[in-house]
């Protein structure tokens, strides 16, 4: 093909989209390999995949559930005759489907439209991707894969104590170390803005702030907090409260300080999740309780809970409970919980360790002359090799070995076999990632 | 929640949009495993999984590869001040992306994109959804999975025969039985139609009737190809030598007829592929030479194939050769061959059989009273049991014992354990699907 036509086409392109991406084979192996790990773990606890398609009407998308992800959607041009371009004076006219942006909205409509025929309580697991049409950015990416796990249909924080034990197993099974799960509750933070002053109507702009302690500390939370126009006295009663909590004496050191105000149950759901998930056999995870834990959501009705390792800043996975967000589409309440585990952070920090840290087959070439006029005795030897256990792929024998060898390496090879007439060729591994090295 | 509330929201619906579909649980366990079994078959014969975006620029999915597919995309709205209202004239104002057809069509422009990066030859696969706004009918949908696998960068018939070895045995570890291998060269075709005296520029039109020689038989296809305006002669050349054509002589008894035509190599490589791929191992595939096999797409460039099973009507799995795809976008062509897996049709196979025919572990619920104070002994026995390899779902005792356990069991559980307080209860495991029943 000529010079002239290359040029031709190089206007279009061949890059991805604006902020998509192409998944390499050695990226998409260790996704595949972090999704089977978490999908197995959760399958064990007794979780059930579903699937949700990725399209939902703009009318499900856009009520509000989403918060400011609303604003990012991607919608899908009407199709044929339903699209009037002469009488289009707004986007309504032009789109009333969009891409879905998280899996908790679908889930909603997914669990009031199929209730009936699914398992009481539903405890779901959902892996796929979301796109969201944000400013690209490094390490953000307008689709990327979110995995979330929910139980439906439970009240008792049994539901909380399972998603945490099975969360922390699937994280560890994944390699992460040192996991710890900070724990709140919505109606302990409404309990305790209330006790210190703040109007019912502020609450909402007060759990912003309070959601940056982590990052602005208790000054920086208090200057904001008064920039807003909150009362004084209640910012100074929060912020004394929360900036003088001891976690080593946890919850319990809350209880006086509350005295008779109304939680709605909070502290004793907290209790039984921090008692019964924190004590769970040797392999437990540390579980505590952060009166500062906020998390995003509006929707969130009760317990909240993020996991943290001590090898990544930021959290690797967060939930929490929604007892009211699917009543908005079915019609009537369902008590509901769930985690959203951050499959991309945690796609990220295996691909920044070694490889060969998530188990698997070795992968072999096993090369034979292309020139080869019977493949008969090759093939035999490649099922010989598979047998074996080993992942085998016929390649035909470069010029040069050396070459041909560091660059199966690059690509994630762990060693070749020449076929030699024999019925099981020796496997020679390499040393080290270069692959010009070779032992027997 | 009041029922008016339920009434203001029934006109949104709870349903997901037209054509698309909700998986249900039981559903979702046999799409995933029928996934792996193809994944790991392909990777143990060294195939690499690969990821492209669900979304791309127009200008790539409209460059006439994807046939009538185009027609069928669905086009994502420009975003913010990309989009002017006033302004609009055409579609083409309002779109410059859109939702992947097919996988074939993205592996170009990823491999084009990609290629310094990746392994040479590379062996490819892929799954995920594609998107076509078809008419939706029973058992078609607008969303739908695909399975791609292919191999770029060998000219040698030993990627054909790596790719039908492979995928008849991803096929066979999925319970399909009796497979055979259909196979055929557009080069043949192209050779066979000119000795038959078939104009060159006639040749696309005579390949769509000979397609539906299946269908239609020989005197059907004579029939169109007359009403087409194909010369006489020429017709009754090709639907004698088609008709006459015997398959227990197989492809060599063509050879004589034609004579010294130049057919580009196909008979080579057909040859080699039937002798190679047709003896390998005792549980090779049967493959068959069938001349009157044309397969849709317009790119295919050589050898072409079908894989049929006894148990289905239709073919479960096709592709071809394909070289000069991936040049109409790198600017140089790149030797190229794959297979499609009609991943929803084998789904739809399976779901018909009964169940627990795939592999996989035992699936109970461990029943505990709700009431329970201290969690800690039930947690324990749950880990002892999926320590035992059981997939276990905590679930609180019914007040009903028979009509849990009938639910259950409609809901894909093996068994019940009912927690007694010792550290491995009994699992009882259902009789028959109405789980009444149960032995120890």
């Amino acid at each position: 093909m000529s010079e002239s036509r290359r040029l031709d086409i190089t206007p279009t392109g061949t890059e991805p989209p604006r902020g998509m991406r192409d998944v390499l084979p050695l990226e998409a192996e260790v996704r595949d390999a972090a999704a089977r790990i978490i999908l197995d773990t959760y399958r064990r606890h007794g979780f059930r995949r579903i699937e949700t398609p990725a399209v939902e009407s703009l009318r499900l998308l856009t009520r509000g559930e989403g918060g400011d992800n609303e604003k990012l959607i991607f919608k899908i041009l009407k199709r044929g005759e339903k699209l009037d371009l002469a009488g289009v004076r707004s986007e309504d006219d032009l789109a009333d489907l969009g891409l879905r942006f998280d899996l908790t909205v679908p889930l909603a409509r997914y669990y009031a439209h199929n209730h009936a025929r699914l398992p009481r309580p539903l405890k779901a697991v959902q892996i796929g991707p979301v796109w969201r049409a944000e400013r690209p950015q490094k390490g953000r990416f307008r689709q990327f894969t979110q995995c979330d796990i929910d139980i439906l249909g439970v009240r008792e924080p049994v539901a909380e104590v399972e998603l945490i034990l099975a969360t922390t197993e699937a994280l560890t099974a994944l390699g992460l170390e040192e996991l710890t799960v900070r724990l709140n509750d919505r109606r302990l933070l409404t309990a305790i803005a209330g006790r210190c002053g703040f109007a019912p109507d502020r609450h909402g702009s007060l759990f912003v702030s309070l959601d940056k302690w982590d990052k602005l500390g208790r000054q920086g939370v208090a200057a904001e907090l008064a920039a807003a126009g909150h009362p004084a006295a209640a910012t100074a009663s929060l912020t004394t409260l929360l900036g003088d909590f001891d976690p080593r004496r946890g919850l319990d050191s809350l209880r006086p300080w509350l005295g008779g105000v109304d939680d709605g149950g909070a502290f004793e759901a907290l209790a039984c999740i921090l008692r019964t998930a924190g004590t769970a056999g040797c392999s437990g995870p540390r579980v505590v309780f952060d009166p500062t834990l906020v998390r995003g959501m509006g929707y969130y009705t009760g317990p909240i809970f993020e996991i943290g390792s001590a090898q990544f800043p930021s959290s690797i996975a967060g939930g929490g409970r929604y007892d009211q967000l699917i009543g908005k589409i079915l019609g009537r309440d369902v008590p509901a919980t769930g985690f959203s585990i951050g499959f991309e952070r945690v796609v990220t920090l295996l691909l920044e360790r070694p490889t060969g840290t998530l188990p698997g087959a070795e992968r072999i070439a096993l090369l034979f002359e292309a020139a080869t006029p019977d493949l008969g005795p090759v093939l035999a030897a490649a099922r010989r090799l598979r047998a074996e256990g080993f992942l085998v792929s016929l390649e035909p024998l470069g010029r040069k070995a050396g070459s041909q060898r560091a660059a199966l390496a690059e690509h994630g090879f762990d060693g070749v076999a020449v076929f030699d007439g024999t019925e099981l060729p020796a496997v020679r591994r390499f040393r080290g990632a270069a692959g010009a090295e070779a032992d027997r």
